[in-house]
């Protein structure tokens, strides 16, 4: 599979040590565990590998370091001379580094598939753009279902607890690895958003400007209660055998389904639950069934959420990155004064946030804007109204789309870089 | 036990066929199952029950027909010779008859501790406060943990699914039987304030004045959604045994519990959670653990919030319950319209909402009140500005409480029933 529709033009002009979506670049002896074909969350090994750290391990905020460690990755379009047109894409906790499809194991199109490619919102004929499955995921990147190279054993819940930071540290030795010095721009909803917020202050130099969508400074009680729900509905479930499932051939699908649903309901709002579900039945003409079976539209969609995201994530992984996300905490660094975690930052902020995400509500994006504000930052904030909540940034929300659009548009033209060419007519 | 502390004073002016709290009144020779002593959620036999409709059985919305019923219930107060002077307090989901404590199963007070009792805002030295289990509970009236009399068995999940319109249908037979045409007042909170609503439609000439507190007249659906969760983390639990899990000796704790921390969160509210929490570690000294206990005191309070939960309730009467709320839609038999659910109601109504409520938020009472507004009914509405979040009316929150006491006291002025008589000191 390619990452991209441009990639077969443009790949003769790649530098020779990147390789794009599409090649395997497996530089260690470490492939994933091959998993029983059809297992529910087992993972391809087409995955498009780097392995970093082999000769200094990367050190982890828990006190721990990790190496080998193996990124699965993607990119799209060409990284320019001067090595500045660089987007990295941050992905949110239950996405992958398929921003673009087919994905290899749903084969729907990737997750930005509407945003990213050429002539689209994030111009890959302008841009070079990267993006990584997490450190922890389940899609390649080494985490708790790989293998433990001191024991020749799957990591399971003896793989380190990692943070956000982790995450971004493990994506710098990538842009080292692929040779970039400095991104563009950094972009990022949700997780994705942490991660932005996470590299703008751990690299500040490295980052030019930065796209926070949907994002917060720390983890609020509320969330980390609802993942703390979903931890414990996977690790009650009799088939997660103390997080030792793959070796026993078993998956917590039970557990984990619960967890999505919880998770699902938090990503969209009451106005578009109602909208699009409101109170219809399965079976109008047959009324309620006076049983347990799903009579409402709703209850069915979301078991269909449940069901098929077992099919494509980790257990395991979503302890670990529920995890991350909690932990994070830009402002407790600086006895809870965010302004101290960006001064001097030469990085420029855009946050965008949607009326009705109550997950990270628009809140959390002003007291970033206040803080960055109060830092002397080069700031813009944008609430976008909608009624789609959290998961609007993955959905067709123009208000959203011509925001992101116009930062980057006016951040290209300032830094120069070639307009975009128009698509060749054949 | 007894139902409070007026009942010893106060028994002897209580008409001899009604039994206050505290005396046990089984008419049929069909007691609760005796489960093991101290088997979670076992319920204890010192109830106070009453058997209807044992000659003529309750017919459920489903056309299956129930009987004989039994109904566990607390009174408290006297009911005056014109028998004007009954409030029927309707509880919540996991509530029970128990307004008043101490709990026979947790020992501590009851949920409405506060309010009811002699001198209090529902002062049981002039009303006569009847609060009953709802149909398909767990705490004495008939439900999934009853015997099937037809079989000998426990019900079980061959218990007929049950609606709001089936509670307050049993509710009515059970003040049949106490004697009393028409209530002074119905009050309820959540679900109760749906038993509210249902008594106004189904029984208005029954009722002279409604208090519907944090309710709405459809179950939304993303609270339908919610409680699918709850419901797939009980029954994706092994210990769940298809709903048989008594006859195995077995209990879906950890389902259960993963359904109650869910649903918990939607009671309070994030600021609320915020304040009470925050991102407050367990041992602050120590940092987190980089592991998956429970690090957070929010984690730590949701955890407990689960485990006691599991003590009290029982997992099938869970899953009939939300189901009866999930059913519930006053507006469905009349194309939508609900106005015409309460068309030349007599009812005088008042409505009290929570503004950071977002399980039954202030706009669902608002539909209420344009509704009955559009009925010619007589209507208060009272939204009260607190962080507290849905469970707010269980909680000291001073505005709820002044606005309840005004409505009652006018209520009861106009109905000339006898003042307060002050505490006698000694």
């Amino acid at each position: 599979m390619t990452g991209g529709r441009a990639l077969s033009t443009l790949c003769p002009r790649t530098l020779g040590r990147l390789r794009p979506a599409g090649v395997l670049c497996l530089f260690g002896a470490w492939p994933l565990t091959p998993l029983p074909p059809g297992t529910p969350g087992s993972v391809p090994l087409e995955n498009h590998l780097v392995t970093v750290c082999q000769d200094a391990p990367l050190p982890l905020d828990s006190g721990a370091t990790l190496g080998p460690v193996t990124l699965a990755y993607q990119t799209q379009g060409v990284l320019n001379a001067e090595r500045s047109n660089a987007i990295l894409v941050c992905h949110a906790l239950t996405g992958d580094h398929y921003i673009t499809g087919p994905h290899p194991v749903t084969g729907k199109p990737g997750w930005w598939e509407d945003l990213v490619g050429p002539g689209k919102l994030i111009d890959t004929r302008r841009y070079f753009v990267v993006c990584a499955n997490v450190l922890g995921g389940c899609m390649g990147t080494t985490g708790p279902r790989s293998i433990n190279p001191d024991t020749g054993q799957l990591w399971g819940l003896t793989f380190p607890v990692i943070t956000i930071g982790d995450m971004v540290r493990a994506q710098a030795r990538l842009l080292d690895h692929l040779g970039i010095e400095r991104l563009f721009c950094a972009i990022g909803g949700s997780m994705g958003a942490m991660q932005v917020l996470q590299w703008s202050v751990a690299y500040p130099e490295r980052v030019q400007a930065a796209v926070v969508i949907a994002g917060s400074w720390r983890h609020s009680a509320q969330n980390i209660a609802f993942h703390e729900v979903g931890r414990q509905a996977i690790m009650a479930d009799p088939d997660w055998c103390g997080g030792d499932y793959l070796s026993h051939g078993r998956v917590p699908q039970r557990g984990l389904a619960v967890a999505r649903m919880t998770a699902h309901i938090t990503y969209l709002s009451e106005p578009a639950l109602h909208r699009k579900f409101g109170r219809k039945l399965q079976n109008p003409s047959e009324g309620v069934s006076y049983g347990f079976e799903a009579d409402f539209q709703v209850e069915s969609y979301l078991r269909h959420q449940g069901a098929s995201f077992v099919k494509r994530f980790d257990a395991n992984s979503y302890l670990y990155i529920t995890r991350a996300m909690d932990y994070f905490d830009l402002a407790a660094p600086h006895d809870g004064v965010l302004a101290r975690a960006f001064q001097k930052t030469p990085t420029r902020f855009c946050l965008i946030s949607f009326s009705s995400d109550w997950l990270f509500p628009t809140a959390e994006s002003r007291a970033i804007v206040r803080a960055l504000t109060a830092a002397a930052a080069n700031v813009s904030f944008v609430e976008v109204t909608t009624d789609k909540g959290h998961d609007a940034f993955l959905l067709d929300e123009p208000a959203f789309h011509e925001t992101l659009s116009g930062f980057l548009e006016g951040l290209a033209q300032k830094a120069g870089l070639a307009p975009r060419v128009p698509e060749a007519r054949s």
